[in-house]
């Protein structure tokens, strides 16, 4: 009999595989006293081999599907295997302890790891420590002759059940074999979730149970739309999904012809869908998906993949790109959102206990100018190049809006000395992601040219709710009404100055949301390339004053999300299908 | 020529006498090889020995002047000079490596902290390691012939002069020497400025420099009126300044007559003043500032000055002691406002990121009922004693209130079976402190008796600024327009629906608010004990009308804080002077 497990629908899709468990095999062993010596400390050199062979292997897979940046992570692994250091402490502890080569393994480097994540004010080396644990439980594998699941040397079709992916696992992903996903862990704006709509590939998150009910190797069907799994289905069911699964491409093919379709309402009225991109090499992505704009450019690639602060030349040349890649039309560009909780090892930042909460974002930019200057000066020359938009993160207060045009001012009378009105048609804003921010947004319209709205944080703020944190998950609530107020103010607040108001969260790109938005006027819906065709063909389906209506009944009747779901899908029933 | 150090004005008072630095001497030393391992096994001993002695002292002063409790850890700390194995260790490495006492204390020691601060998973062995380098401190510093600062042997008028002043610090305070304080970190909110409004010791917050400005034994003037200090004063200005403090304290005496007096306004409008309590115990200071009501008692000191959860009798007991104290007047009861931030032994909760974000207060109460349940009987029970209403804290959805409220339905009735009525008249409020909440207050307050505006949180939440980060502390803004259109809004709420308004941040008892709070016509406020007399006196000398008219100036007009702070301290030159 089939087993059904329900999760929340993070990507879009339906796939039928086996099952690939990507969790650790039992690792426990006995601690044993030896009496052959150089046996042992042959067990551990073979452990070690055959653990950089493997490694080896790995690396040289990945190298052909991912980028050499991907890689560079197994190269440490590697060094690690011939630390000479390392090695000895164990070979010593096995001849003077007696102990089997687990054993001396495992204290090695527990100790190894435990030293280095002691030294709390520096991330560089506590990321080390969890280096160390990850090739001490490779070597420890090989010592038991057990197998450790290796994403990268999947061969065949699969869907990957795990507890919670993480970046590194992402990075050994083959596309062309992973047909879902399904995780205990995450929400909708999840490292798993985000990455699975990014790839185009089926997902359910937040599923609990997932790990423990599905074993290696069970036949599974994944469907993504509803947030559901079905471990060893009946042929009927098979057959089933499958039509779904073709229903669902045909659907796509649908959604593909919408290209070169402009973003209209059915009753004619036009918006712009736009691409949220995190670097230039996202650009294919948005060609094909034929956005109507850049709406969120972040720049943040500039500054943690460098071992320094990211040049003036190095930023001009990547907005440079972006900026003429999209020929004229919008590129919304994100100055630094950098904060405590990603480490840059050449710009120490303070250890926070709420790094959401802390100093990050605008607020490090006026408090280091000279970086942040620096990347205006290489957004104003670029802006020759395309139709630049400049957007300042976490801004909270007027004060600092006007602190931070000032800063732009200074440095656009700068480069117009040598350049006349370089950077005069460049148009400011602000992200909407802190709820002060929102309450006075008919003050910031008088002096900003756009908004574009947050989502993500400003929910979280609003909610008072840490995104990451499964505990409070449930507080994630896009259509609670309360957060519907205060971006139907937002967005009213920008019209009655004339001004641009976008959306660049995950809600831009939501289904549920995207009639509320819609019917709020909202003018700019920013979102993964990969959601791109599939709104633009949804918003064709609808039309604005019968969403402006939807919204008029949801805030004078809706006390819940749930409530809110309600009515917008009855709503709903009677105006698209 | 004296200096003058600036800083922000965080409680009341003029304080005139010497500057005594809690601030380390320097503990630096040189690795030394020694011949006399006898000799520098003898100097550990003596250094062990003078810091016992030293300790059992401290430990005896601060029984005299404190609490039971609050000496504890000098137990812990004597109990760890005599750790045979720690002592052993460190003779071992003189003997072996024959290095000098110094460096083998700190090398020991160190090794021990590390060791115990790597048990990531178990805060109280990381709290082991802050004791274990706290007792190496001090018995380096006997080997070097150095004194440390002692709060506990201070026996004259001092102003204490630290980078910070932390909680253990504040249990070794003898109120009746400590004239002053001023510190380099910290904010209005932080723990030095609670702590010092509580115990009326004028103080001066944020200075940034204090430490490296004043002198051990310097002259010094503090004006916690103005956030400033005067170092080295001439004759002129402490003649000046002892003026100022007869005139303050002339003031307070004033403010003494009001004890009995009613809080109403100049026009006769009725208020309330209440008082926040952390325990039974601060029940003497609510009587002595004759609060109309006590309008929070915090209830985390039952789960944090504990082994275990609380009990039912243990709790009903608390909440009995304070409703029949204040006989008849109200008495308001948050519920658990615990978090990972506050680790409790027996309760393990998941760290957290962002733990102001995370799994806390009424969040924990839903999922762990069964905490949440015997808090409720036991305030049910202790109803019957005096004015009890019942407060939910950190309610960001009306879901949430809605399941509490059946939670307390359902304990009611079952209490009811034996003692019918018990419970009937408990008022059911909710901490306004997520803006989600404060945006759907008008929602909120068709289902709650009453609301209390937490301006500590909201106002964290609202500008997405952490109140404990000093890198943020700019964005702690309760005069911001945006927050006031906020807190109107929630006060307006309430009276559409016939309910009570109060506040219980720091904002309730902050001067420069309370016209504005009057002119919204906040309904209880709620503050230090040693708040209450002042702002009955400021609220006596206030007219409604004239403050209401403020408030709409300022709504109408103002764009940031300072133009707030500007616009009402020049009407109301007017108004009271």
């Amino acid at each position: 009999m089939s087993k059904t497990i329900s999760g929340i629908a993070a990507s879009d899709g339906i796939g039928i595989a086996k099952a690939y468990l990507l969790v650790d095999p039992d690792l426990s062993f006995e601690k044993q006293t030896i009496s052959d010596v150089d046996a042992e400390i042959k067990r551990i050199h073979d452990s070690f081999n055959a653990s950089t062979a493997e490694l080896q292997k790995i690396k040289e897979n990945a190298k052909a599907s991912l980028g050499d940046e991907e890689v560079a992570v197994f190269d440490a692994h590697i060094a690690m295997l011939s630390d000479p250091d390392m090695i000895k402490q164990i070979e010593d502890e096995i001849k003077n302890d007696k102990v089997n080569a687990e054993q001396a393994l495992t204290d090695v480097t527990t100790n190894f790891a435990e030293t280095l994540a002691a030294m709390k004010d520096n991330k560089y080396m506590q990321e080390r420590a969890a280096d160390v644990k990850d090739v001490a439980k490779r070597a420890l594998s090989h010592l038991l002759g057990k197998e450790l699941p290796n994403l990268a040397s999947i061969n065949s079709p699969v869907i990957i059940v795990a507890h919670e992916i993480t970046p590194s696992d992402t990075s050994q992903m083959n596309k062309k074999y992973i047909k879902g996903m399904i995780t205990d862990m995450g929400g909708r704006t999840s490292h798993s979730a985000i990455m699975s709509r990014t790839l185009e590939i089926p997902a359910v998150v937040g599923s609990e149970t997932a790990t423990s009910e599905i074993s290696n190797g069970d036949q599974l069907i994944l469907d993504g739309l509803n947030g559901v799994a079905i471990v060893a289905p009946s042929q009927e069911e098979v057959n089933d999904y499958e039509q779904k699964a073709k229903h669902f491409a045909a659907q796509r093919a649908e959604w593909a012809k919408l290209v070169d379709a402009p973003s209209v309402s059915k009753d004619g009225k036009e918006f712009e869908i736009a691409a949220n991109i995190g670097t230039p090499a996202d650009m294919d992505d948005v060609h094909k998906a034929g956005a109507d704009a850049v709406g969120l450019f972040r720049t943040e690639f500039l500054y943690m993949d460098s071992d320094a602060l990211p040049t003036e030349d190095q930023q001009f040349n990547a907005y440079k790109t972006v900026a003429e890649s999209m020929n004229g039309k919008p590129v919304v560009i994100r100055t630094m959102d950098i904060g405590g909780d990603k480490p840059l090892p050449y710009l120490p930042l303070p250890e926070e206990m709420n790094p959401f909460l802390g100093y990050r974002a605008i607020r490090i930019s006026l408090d280091r100018q000279n970086i942040f200057r620096t990347q205006l000066r290489a957004l104003i020359r670029a802006s020759k190049y395309g139709q630049i938009r400049i957007m300042f993160p976490m801004i909270a207060t007027l004060d600092e809006f006007r602190k931070a045009k000032k800063v732009f001012m200074e440095e656009k009378q700068n480069l117009q000395k040598d350049d006349p009105k370089i950077g005069d048609d460049i148009k400011l804003g602000i992200m909407i992601e802190i709820p002060a921010a929102a309450i006075f947004a008919d003050q910031f319209a008088k002096e900003v040219d756009f908004f574009s709205i947050g989502t993500n944080d400003l929910i979280q703020y609003s909610f008072a709710a840490d995104r990451g944190n499964d505990a409070v998950s449930y507080l994630y609530q896009p259509l609670n009404p309360a957060l519907l107020r205060l971006i139907k103010h937002v967005i009213d607040s920008a019209h009655a100055e004339g001004k641009i108001a976008a959306m660049c969260g995950e809600m831009a790109g939501d289904q549920r949301a995207l009639p509320l938005l819609l019917g709020m006027g909202l003018d700019e819906y920013s979102m993964s390339a990969s959601s791109i065709l599939r709104s633009r063909s949804q918003m064709r389906g609808l039309t604005t004053d019968e969403c402006a209506a939807i919204v008029d009944e949801v805030l004078a009747k809706c006390q819940t999300a749930d409530e809110v779901e309600t009515l917008v899908n009855s709503r709903l029933s009677g105006v698209t299908q």
